[in-house]
Protein backbone atom coordinates (compact mmCIF):
# COMPACT_ATOMS: atom_id res chain seq x y z
CA UNK A 1 0.00 0.00 0.00
CA UNK A 2 1.42 3.67 -0.93
CA UNK A 3 2.08 5.35 2.25
CA UNK A 4 0.71 9.15 2.33
CA UNK A 5 3.36 11.67 2.57
CA UNK A 6 4.05 13.61 5.42
CA UNK A 7 6.47 16.69 6.05
CA UNK A 8 8.32 17.16 9.36
CA UNK A 9 10.33 20.53 9.53
CA UNK A 10 12.48 21.26 11.44
CA UNK A 11 13.24 25.25 12.87
CA UNK A 12 15.79 26.84 15.09
CA UNK A 13 15.08 29.30 17.45
CA UNK A 14 16.24 32.23 15.32
CA UNK A 15 13.37 31.84 12.71
CA UNK A 16 10.55 31.41 15.14
CA UNK A 17 11.63 34.39 17.37
CA UNK A 18 12.04 37.47 15.19
CA UNK A 19 8.14 38.58 14.05
CA UNK A 20 9.99 38.54 9.87
CA UNK A 21 10.91 35.91 10.07
CA UNK A 22 7.94 33.17 11.95
CA UNK A 23 5.63 35.43 9.82
CA UNK A 24 7.50 33.99 6.90
CA UNK A 25 7.77 30.93 8.03
CA UNK A 26 3.84 30.83 8.64
CA UNK A 27 3.39 31.40 5.24
CA UNK A 28 5.57 28.49 3.44
CA UNK A 29 4.35 26.47 5.98
CA UNK A 30 0.81 26.88 5.51
CA UNK A 31 0.92 26.71 1.93
CA UNK A 32 2.62 23.27 2.24
CA UNK A 33 0.35 20.54 1.28
CA UNK A 34 -0.41 17.49 2.79
CA UNK A 35 0.11 16.35 6.42
CA UNK A 36 2.81 17.83 8.03
CA UNK A 37 4.80 18.53 11.83
CA UNK A 38 6.50 21.66 12.97
CA UNK A 39 9.29 21.39 15.42
CA UNK A 40 10.65 24.69 16.63
CA UNK A 41 13.04 25.81 18.85
CA UNK A 42 13.69 28.74 21.03
CA UNK A 43 16.97 29.04 22.88
CA UNK A 44 17.03 32.95 22.28
CA UNK A 45 14.03 34.10 24.34
CA UNK A 46 14.97 31.48 26.78
CA UNK A 47 18.35 33.02 27.28
CA UNK A 48 16.99 36.10 27.15
CA UNK A 49 14.04 35.40 29.77
CA UNK A 50 17.11 34.05 32.06
CA UNK A 51 18.93 37.55 32.11
CA UNK A 52 15.76 39.10 32.74
CA UNK A 53 15.23 36.55 35.77
CA UNK A 54 18.87 37.01 36.88
CA UNK A 55 19.29 33.17 35.99
CA UNK A 56 22.70 32.75 34.44
CA UNK A 57 22.72 30.78 30.62
CA UNK A 58 25.75 27.86 30.50
CA UNK A 59 26.20 26.40 27.26
CA UNK A 60 28.31 23.57 27.00
CA UNK A 61 28.75 21.92 23.45
CA UNK A 62 25.76 24.14 22.10
CA UNK A 63 23.73 22.29 25.11
CA UNK A 64 22.38 24.44 27.49
CA UNK A 65 22.74 23.54 31.54
CA UNK A 66 19.10 23.15 32.81
CA UNK A 67 18.90 23.52 36.91
CA UNK A 68 15.97 23.77 38.49
CA UNK A 69 15.21 27.61 37.91
CA UNK A 70 16.23 27.39 33.82
CA UNK A 71 14.21 24.23 33.42
CA UNK A 72 10.83 26.50 34.06
CA UNK A 73 12.33 28.90 31.91
CA UNK A 74 12.41 26.49 28.97
CA UNK A 75 9.21 25.06 30.42
CA UNK A 76 7.59 28.70 29.85
CA UNK A 77 9.50 30.00 27.18
CA UNK A 78 9.13 26.19 24.45
CA UNK A 79 5.74 25.10 26.13
CA UNK A 80 3.83 28.47 26.39
CA UNK A 81 5.18 31.55 24.52
CA UNK A 82 7.24 30.13 21.29
CA UNK A 83 4.81 27.27 21.07
CA UNK A 84 1.44 28.90 21.71
CA UNK A 85 2.07 32.03 19.28
CA UNK A 86 3.33 29.70 16.55
CA UNK A 87 0.07 27.81 17.14
CA UNK A 88 -2.53 30.93 17.08
CA UNK A 89 -0.73 32.25 14.36
CA UNK A 90 -1.00 28.96 12.22
CA UNK A 91 -4.88 29.19 13.37
CA UNK A 92 -5.24 32.06 11.96
CA UNK A 93 -4.13 30.66 8.34
CA UNK A 94 -6.66 27.91 8.83
CA UNK A 95 -4.03 25.78 9.79
CA UNK A 96 -5.39 23.16 12.49
CA UNK A 97 -2.10 23.48 14.51
CA UNK A 98 -1.85 21.60 18.27
CA UNK A 99 0.74 22.84 20.36
CA UNK A 100 2.41 20.01 21.83
CA UNK A 101 5.40 18.87 24.11
CA UNK A 102 6.76 15.52 24.47
CA UNK A 103 5.14 15.49 27.97
CA UNK A 104 1.70 15.73 26.45
CA UNK A 105 -0.08 12.16 25.36
CA UNK A 106 3.43 10.77 26.40
CA UNK A 107 4.45 11.22 22.91
CA UNK A 108 7.99 11.57 24.01
CA UNK A 109 10.00 9.78 26.70
CA UNK A 110 13.15 10.51 27.36
CA UNK A 111 15.74 9.48 30.50
CA UNK A 112 17.48 12.56 32.07
CA UNK A 113 21.15 12.44 30.98
CA UNK A 114 23.67 10.70 32.94
CA UNK A 115 25.99 12.64 34.84
CA UNK A 116 29.96 12.11 33.32
CA UNK A 117 32.53 14.94 32.91
CA UNK A 118 29.44 17.28 32.79
CA UNK A 119 26.50 17.19 35.02
CA UNK A 120 23.66 18.84 32.32
CA UNK A 121 20.66 18.88 34.79
CA UNK A 122 17.34 18.58 33.61
CA UNK A 123 18.35 17.34 30.01
CA UNK A 124 16.81 14.49 28.34
CA UNK A 125 18.10 12.25 25.76
CA UNK A 126 14.86 10.61 23.80
CA UNK A 127 14.20 6.81 25.00
CA UNK A 128 10.90 6.04 22.76
CA UNK A 129 8.01 8.33 20.36
CA UNK A 130 4.68 7.16 20.93
CA UNK A 131 3.32 7.88 17.58
CA UNK A 132 -0.48 6.43 17.53
CA UNK A 133 -2.14 9.31 19.08
CA UNK A 134 -0.02 11.32 16.93
CA UNK A 135 -1.17 9.78 14.05
CA UNK A 136 -4.93 9.21 14.61
CA UNK A 137 -4.82 13.34 15.06
CA UNK A 138 -2.85 13.99 11.84
CA UNK A 139 -5.18 11.58 10.03
CA UNK A 140 -7.95 13.97 11.08
CA UNK A 141 -5.84 17.07 9.28
CA UNK A 142 -4.57 18.32 12.52
CA UNK A 143 -0.35 19.63 12.42
CA UNK A 144 1.24 19.26 15.69
CA UNK A 145 3.71 21.69 16.55
CA UNK A 146 6.40 20.07 18.63
CA UNK A 147 8.26 22.33 21.57
CA UNK A 148 11.61 20.73 22.53
CA UNK A 149 10.53 19.26 25.95
CA UNK A 150 10.03 15.79 26.92
CA UNK A 151 9.60 13.61 30.25
CA UNK A 152 11.00 10.75 32.08
CA UNK A 153 7.18 9.71 33.24
CA UNK A 154 8.23 10.04 36.70
CA UNK A 155 6.69 13.76 36.63
CA UNK A 156 10.04 15.72 35.72
CA UNK A 157 9.98 17.71 32.23
CA UNK A 158 13.50 17.09 30.14
CA UNK A 159 14.65 19.76 28.09
CA UNK A 160 15.95 18.08 24.56
CA UNK A 161 17.72 18.89 21.73
CA UNK A 162 14.88 19.82 19.12
CA UNK A 163 17.01 18.12 16.40
CA UNK A 164 17.15 14.78 17.94
CA UNK A 165 13.55 15.51 18.58
CA UNK A 166 12.49 15.77 14.88
CA UNK A 167 15.00 12.87 13.80
CA UNK A 168 12.94 10.65 16.30
CA UNK A 169 9.42 11.74 15.87
CA UNK A 170 10.20 11.52 12.13
CA UNK A 171 11.19 7.85 12.50
CA UNK A 172 8.72 7.18 14.65
CA UNK A 173 6.31 7.66 11.95
CA UNK A 174 7.94 6.39 9.26
CA UNK A 175 5.85 3.49 9.36
CA UNK A 176 3.17 5.21 8.48
CA UNK A 177 3.93 7.93 6.31
CA UNK A 178 6.65 8.41 3.76
CA UNK A 179 8.03 11.20 5.71
CA UNK A 180 10.67 14.26 4.29
CA UNK A 181 12.67 15.47 7.10
CA UNK A 182 13.63 19.05 6.57
CA UNK A 183 16.48 20.60 8.86
CA UNK A 184 16.11 24.17 8.59
CA UNK A 185 19.12 26.55 9.40
CA UNK A 186 21.03 29.78 8.28
CA UNK A 187 22.73 28.24 5.60
CA UNK A 188 21.00 27.39 2.15
CA UNK A 189 22.52 23.74 2.43
CA UNK A 190 25.73 21.37 3.40
CA UNK A 191 28.23 24.05 1.81
CA UNK A 192 30.98 22.78 -0.25
CA UNK A 193 33.02 25.89 0.96
CA UNK A 194 31.69 27.56 4.34
CA UNK A 195 33.13 30.68 2.77
CA UNK A 196 30.88 30.71 -0.63
CA UNK A 197 27.11 30.33 0.49
CA UNK A 198 26.24 29.18 -3.02
CA UNK A 199 28.33 26.07 -3.09
CA UNK A 200 25.45 23.95 -1.45
CA UNK A 201 25.99 20.47 -2.20
CA UNK A 202 22.93 19.31 -3.91
CA UNK A 203 22.50 15.36 -2.79
CA UNK A 204 24.86 13.38 -0.26
CA UNK A 205 24.76 9.81 0.91
CA UNK A 206 26.59 8.09 3.95
CA UNK A 207 30.07 7.17 1.92
CA UNK A 208 30.55 10.63 0.63
CA UNK A 209 29.50 12.36 3.96
CA UNK A 210 32.51 10.27 5.66
CA UNK A 211 35.15 11.46 2.82
CA UNK A 212 34.10 15.16 2.97
CA UNK A 213 34.44 14.49 7.06
CA UNK A 214 37.78 13.21 6.55
CA UNK A 215 38.42 16.46 4.20
CA UNK A 216 37.12 18.45 7.02
CA UNK A 217 34.92 20.07 4.21
CA UNK A 218 32.29 18.67 6.66
CA UNK A 219 32.91 19.97 9.73
CA UNK A 220 31.45 21.11 13.36
CA UNK A 221 28.00 21.29 14.47
CA UNK A 222 27.10 19.99 10.98
CA UNK A 223 28.53 16.48 11.82
CA UNK A 224 25.84 15.40 14.35
CA UNK A 225 23.30 17.56 12.53
CA UNK A 226 23.85 14.97 9.47
CA UNK A 227 24.77 11.99 11.76
CA UNK A 228 21.42 12.74 12.28
CA UNK A 229 20.19 12.82 9.20
CA UNK A 230 21.23 9.30 8.13
CA UNK A 231 19.76 7.71 11.69
CA UNK A 232 16.93 8.89 10.23
CA UNK A 233 17.18 7.78 6.55
CA UNK A 234 18.89 4.24 7.62
CA UNK A 235 15.13 3.89 10.21
CA UNK A 236 12.85 4.50 7.22
CA UNK A 237 12.57 8.35 6.96
CA UNK A 238 12.00 8.68 3.17
CA UNK A 239 14.18 11.81 3.08
CA UNK A 240 15.97 14.05 4.64
CA UNK A 241 16.88 17.67 3.44
CA UNK A 242 19.25 20.44 4.74
CA UNK A 243 18.20 23.99 3.82
CA UNK A 244 17.09 27.72 4.81
CA UNK A 245 14.21 28.45 6.32
CA UNK A 246 13.22 30.46 3.38
CA UNK A 247 13.72 27.93 1.14
CA UNK A 248 10.69 25.94 2.95
CA UNK A 249 8.66 24.32 -0.02
CA UNK A 250 11.14 24.85 -2.66
CA UNK A 251 13.15 21.97 -4.34
CA UNK A 252 16.34 23.34 -2.76
CA UNK A 253 19.20 22.15 -0.44
CA UNK A 254 20.67 19.47 0.46
CA UNK A 255 19.00 16.11 0.21
CA UNK A 256 20.27 13.61 2.13
CA UNK A 257 19.68 9.73 0.44
CA UNK B 1 -28.86 5.87 24.70
CA UNK B 2 -27.34 6.44 27.71
CA UNK B 3 -24.43 8.76 28.02
CA UNK B 4 -20.97 8.03 29.41
CA UNK B 5 -20.22 9.96 32.55
CA UNK B 6 -17.39 12.53 32.47
CA UNK B 7 -15.96 14.22 35.33
CA UNK B 8 -14.98 18.22 34.91
CA UNK B 9 -13.16 19.88 37.23
CA UNK B 10 -11.48 23.57 37.34
CA UNK B 11 -9.00 24.33 40.06
CA UNK B 12 -7.83 28.12 40.84
CA UNK B 13 -4.21 29.16 40.76
CA UNK B 14 -3.80 28.40 44.51
CA UNK B 15 -4.12 24.66 44.34
CA UNK B 16 -1.58 24.28 41.39
CA UNK B 17 1.23 26.31 42.66
CA UNK B 18 2.01 24.74 45.84
CA UNK B 19 3.47 21.38 46.21
CA UNK B 20 1.47 20.58 49.00
CA UNK B 21 -1.90 20.91 47.31
CA UNK B 22 -0.49 20.06 43.87
CA UNK B 23 0.28 16.65 44.68
CA UNK B 24 -3.08 16.20 46.94
CA UNK B 25 -4.97 17.22 43.67
CA UNK B 26 -2.63 14.94 41.14
CA UNK B 27 -3.56 12.02 43.58
CA UNK B 28 -7.14 12.53 43.75
CA UNK B 29 -7.68 13.56 40.17
CA UNK B 30 -5.96 10.37 39.32
CA UNK B 31 -7.91 8.27 41.51
CA UNK B 32 -11.31 10.08 39.78
CA UNK B 33 -12.75 6.96 37.71
CA UNK B 34 -14.30 7.37 33.87
CA UNK B 35 -13.25 10.16 31.56
CA UNK B 36 -12.45 13.49 32.95
CA UNK B 37 -10.92 17.28 32.08
CA UNK B 38 -8.80 19.66 34.08
CA UNK B 39 -9.06 23.15 33.66
CA UNK B 40 -7.06 24.94 36.12
CA UNK B 41 -5.78 29.13 36.51
CA UNK B 42 -2.52 30.06 37.69
CA UNK B 43 -2.74 33.63 38.29
CA UNK B 44 -0.26 33.80 41.21
CA UNK B 45 2.80 32.56 39.64
CA UNK B 46 1.78 34.95 36.41
CA UNK B 47 1.51 37.78 39.20
CA UNK B 48 5.20 36.33 40.94
CA UNK B 49 6.30 36.43 37.44
CA UNK B 50 5.42 39.69 35.98
CA UNK B 51 6.86 41.18 39.23
CA UNK B 52 10.42 39.45 38.86
CA UNK B 53 10.02 41.26 35.23
CA UNK B 54 8.99 44.37 36.53
CA UNK B 55 5.84 44.25 35.12
CA UNK B 56 2.82 46.02 37.10
CA UNK B 57 -0.22 43.77 37.55
CA UNK B 58 -3.50 45.52 37.64
CA UNK B 59 -6.59 43.89 38.42
CA UNK B 60 -10.12 45.33 37.94
CA UNK B 61 -13.10 43.29 39.81
CA UNK B 62 -10.75 40.86 39.62
CA UNK B 63 -10.07 40.24 36.43
CA UNK B 64 -6.10 41.05 35.13
CA UNK B 65 -6.03 44.33 32.62
CA UNK B 66 -3.65 42.52 30.08
CA UNK B 67 -1.39 44.77 27.85
CA UNK B 68 1.22 42.80 25.06
CA UNK B 69 4.10 42.27 27.90
CA UNK B 70 1.79 40.78 30.34
CA UNK B 71 -0.24 38.42 27.76
CA UNK B 72 3.22 37.00 27.25
CA UNK B 73 3.69 36.51 30.67
CA UNK B 74 -0.13 34.73 30.88
CA UNK B 75 0.64 32.64 27.80
CA UNK B 76 4.22 31.18 29.45
CA UNK B 77 2.70 30.49 32.72
CA UNK B 78 -0.34 29.28 32.03
CA UNK B 79 0.47 27.52 29.12
CA UNK B 80 4.02 26.80 29.63
CA UNK B 81 5.13 26.17 33.22
CA UNK B 82 1.47 25.54 35.13
CA UNK B 83 0.12 23.15 32.91
CA UNK B 84 3.14 21.49 31.90
CA UNK B 85 3.79 20.75 35.10
CA UNK B 86 0.33 19.36 35.90
CA UNK B 87 0.76 17.07 33.22
CA UNK B 88 3.67 16.07 33.69
CA UNK B 89 2.45 15.03 37.20
CA UNK B 90 -0.04 13.35 36.06
CA UNK B 91 1.66 11.40 33.39
CA UNK B 92 3.52 10.15 36.55
CA UNK B 93 0.69 8.65 38.14
CA UNK B 94 -0.52 6.55 34.25
CA UNK B 95 -3.57 9.73 33.40
CA UNK B 96 -2.80 10.33 29.88
CA UNK B 97 -2.82 13.97 30.25
CA UNK B 98 -2.38 16.53 27.26
CA UNK B 99 -2.31 19.91 28.25
CA UNK B 100 -3.95 22.45 25.84
CA UNK B 101 -5.17 26.18 25.86
CA UNK B 102 -8.14 27.49 23.91
CA UNK B 103 -5.60 28.16 20.97
CA UNK B 104 -5.11 24.63 20.05
CA UNK B 105 -6.50 22.37 17.81
CA UNK B 106 -9.57 25.77 17.57
CA UNK B 107 -10.70 24.08 20.56
CA UNK B 108 -12.09 27.62 22.30
CA UNK B 109 -12.34 30.85 20.19
CA UNK B 110 -13.12 33.92 21.73
CA UNK B 111 -13.63 37.74 20.95
CA UNK B 112 -11.17 40.69 22.56
CA UNK B 113 -13.49 42.09 24.96
CA UNK B 114 -14.85 45.50 24.01
CA UNK B 115 -13.20 48.47 25.23
CA UNK B 116 -15.95 50.36 27.60
CA UNK B 117 -15.26 52.10 31.14
CA UNK B 118 -12.49 49.75 31.24
CA UNK B 119 -9.66 48.33 28.38
CA UNK B 120 -8.91 45.01 29.79
CA UNK B 121 -6.20 44.60 26.56
CA UNK B 122 -6.01 40.99 25.65
CA UNK B 123 -8.99 39.83 27.24
CA UNK B 124 -11.06 37.09 25.61
CA UNK B 125 -14.80 36.09 25.91
CA UNK B 126 -15.70 33.11 24.87
CA UNK B 127 -17.75 32.85 22.05
CA UNK B 128 -17.42 28.90 20.69
CA UNK B 129 -16.38 25.61 21.92
CA UNK B 130 -14.84 23.32 19.35
CA UNK B 131 -16.01 20.04 20.92
CA UNK B 132 -15.29 16.94 18.43
CA UNK B 133 -12.06 16.57 18.47
CA UNK B 134 -11.83 17.00 22.00
CA UNK B 135 -14.32 14.07 22.11
CA UNK B 136 -12.29 11.56 19.90
CA UNK B 137 -9.30 12.04 22.05
CA UNK B 138 -11.38 11.66 25.73
CA UNK B 139 -12.96 8.36 23.94
CA UNK B 140 -9.10 7.11 23.67
CA UNK B 141 -8.78 7.92 27.20
CA UNK B 142 -6.80 11.15 26.72
CA UNK B 143 -7.56 13.72 29.51
CA UNK B 144 -7.30 17.03 28.73
CA UNK B 145 -5.18 19.87 30.88
CA UNK B 146 -6.99 22.84 29.70
CA UNK B 147 -5.50 26.06 30.84
CA UNK B 148 -7.21 29.58 30.23
CA UNK B 149 -6.28 31.14 27.54
CA UNK B 150 -8.17 31.26 23.99
CA UNK B 151 -7.56 33.26 20.76
CA UNK B 152 -9.41 35.20 18.54
CA UNK B 153 -8.82 33.38 14.91
CA UNK B 154 -6.52 36.62 13.45
CA UNK B 155 -3.39 35.05 15.48
CA UNK B 156 -3.96 36.56 18.75
CA UNK B 157 -3.83 34.80 21.93
CA UNK B 158 -6.67 36.16 24.72
CA UNK B 159 -6.46 35.31 28.31
CA UNK B 160 -9.54 34.28 29.71
CA UNK B 161 -11.21 33.68 33.14
CA UNK B 162 -10.72 30.00 34.00
CA UNK B 163 -14.07 29.18 35.64
CA UNK B 164 -15.84 30.56 32.35
CA UNK B 165 -13.68 27.99 29.83
CA UNK B 166 -14.86 25.00 32.42
CA UNK B 167 -18.43 26.18 32.21
CA UNK B 168 -18.23 26.64 28.08
CA UNK B 169 -16.12 23.63 27.93
CA UNK B 170 -18.71 21.73 29.90
CA UNK B 171 -21.57 22.61 28.40
CA UNK B 172 -20.04 22.10 24.78
CA UNK B 173 -19.35 18.24 26.21
CA UNK B 174 -22.82 17.37 27.63
CA UNK B 175 -24.41 16.07 24.16
CA UNK B 176 -22.17 13.72 24.51
CA UNK B 177 -21.20 12.98 28.27
CA UNK B 178 -22.99 13.19 31.14
CA UNK B 179 -21.36 16.14 32.64
CA UNK B 180 -20.52 16.49 36.47
CA UNK B 181 -18.58 20.12 36.51
CA UNK B 182 -17.13 20.48 40.09
CA UNK B 183 -15.70 23.98 40.71
CA UNK B 184 -13.02 24.08 43.24
CA UNK B 185 -12.70 26.67 45.69
CA UNK B 186 -10.88 27.79 49.65
CA UNK B 187 -14.41 27.00 51.09
CA UNK B 188 -15.99 23.57 51.41
CA UNK B 189 -18.86 25.02 49.69
CA UNK B 190 -21.59 28.01 49.16
CA UNK B 191 -21.88 28.90 52.75
CA UNK B 192 -24.92 30.24 54.69
CA UNK B 193 -22.76 32.01 56.94
CA UNK B 194 -19.55 33.29 55.72
CA UNK B 195 -17.89 33.04 59.18
CA UNK B 196 -18.81 29.38 59.58
CA UNK B 197 -16.86 26.81 57.14
CA UNK B 198 -19.48 24.13 58.34
CA UNK B 199 -22.38 25.90 57.16
CA UNK B 200 -22.42 24.40 53.31
CA UNK B 201 -25.71 24.69 51.75
CA UNK B 202 -25.85 21.09 50.11
CA UNK B 203 -28.18 21.68 47.15
CA UNK B 204 -29.23 24.53 45.60
CA UNK B 205 -31.63 25.77 43.03
CA UNK B 206 -32.02 28.77 41.10
CA UNK B 207 -35.24 30.11 42.99
CA UNK B 208 -33.27 29.42 46.14
CA UNK B 209 -29.96 31.52 44.71
CA UNK B 210 -32.30 34.25 44.31
CA UNK B 211 -33.91 34.33 47.40
CA UNK B 212 -30.32 33.44 49.31
CA UNK B 213 -28.73 36.90 47.12
CA UNK B 214 -32.04 39.11 48.15
CA UNK B 215 -31.44 37.82 51.48
CA UNK B 216 -27.94 38.93 51.00
CA UNK B 217 -26.45 35.35 52.19
CA UNK B 218 -24.98 34.65 48.79
CA UNK B 219 -22.85 37.91 47.69
CA UNK B 220 -19.66 38.88 46.14
CA UNK B 221 -17.36 36.58 43.79
CA UNK B 222 -20.08 33.81 44.30
CA UNK B 223 -22.60 35.54 42.76
CA UNK B 224 -21.21 35.16 39.04
CA UNK B 225 -20.00 31.76 40.00
CA UNK B 226 -23.23 30.48 40.89
CA UNK B 227 -24.62 32.26 37.79
CA UNK B 228 -22.20 30.32 35.57
CA UNK B 229 -23.06 27.08 37.25
CA UNK B 230 -26.97 27.57 36.54
CA UNK B 231 -26.24 28.56 32.74
CA UNK B 232 -24.05 25.23 33.32
CA UNK B 233 -27.46 23.04 33.69
CA UNK B 234 -29.50 25.21 32.04
CA UNK B 235 -27.48 23.86 28.94
CA UNK B 236 -27.66 20.21 29.72
CA UNK B 237 -24.53 20.21 31.73
CA UNK B 238 -26.01 17.46 34.19
CA UNK B 239 -24.68 18.83 37.76
CA UNK B 240 -22.52 21.32 39.07
CA UNK B 241 -20.88 20.94 42.57
CA UNK B 242 -19.04 23.97 44.31
CA UNK B 243 -16.42 22.31 46.55
CA UNK B 244 -12.79 22.19 48.23
CA UNK B 245 -10.24 21.43 46.01
CA UNK B 246 -9.51 18.27 49.06
CA UNK B 247 -13.29 16.77 48.36
CA UNK B 248 -12.17 16.20 44.94
CA UNK B 249 -13.70 12.38 44.27
CA UNK B 250 -15.71 12.79 47.87
CA UNK B 251 -19.56 13.66 47.56
CA UNK B 252 -19.14 16.93 49.15
CA UNK B 253 -19.87 20.34 48.54
CA UNK B 254 -22.78 22.39 47.29
CA UNK B 255 -24.62 20.60 44.30
CA UNK B 256 -26.13 23.38 41.69
CA UNK B 257 -29.38 21.50 40.03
Amino acid sequence: MMKEKLTLIKVGGKIVEEADSLNQLLNDFSDLPGYKILVHGGGRSATKLAAQLGIESKMVNGRRITDAETLNVVTMVYGGLVNKNIVAGLQAKKVNALGLTGVDMDIIRSVKRPVKEIDYGFVGDVEKVNAELLVDLIHKNVVPVLAPLTHDGKGNILNTNADTIAGETAKALAPYFEVTLTYCFEKKGVLEDENDDESVIPEINRKEFQAYVEQGVIQGGMIPKLENAFAAIESGVSKVVITAASSIGKDQGTVIY
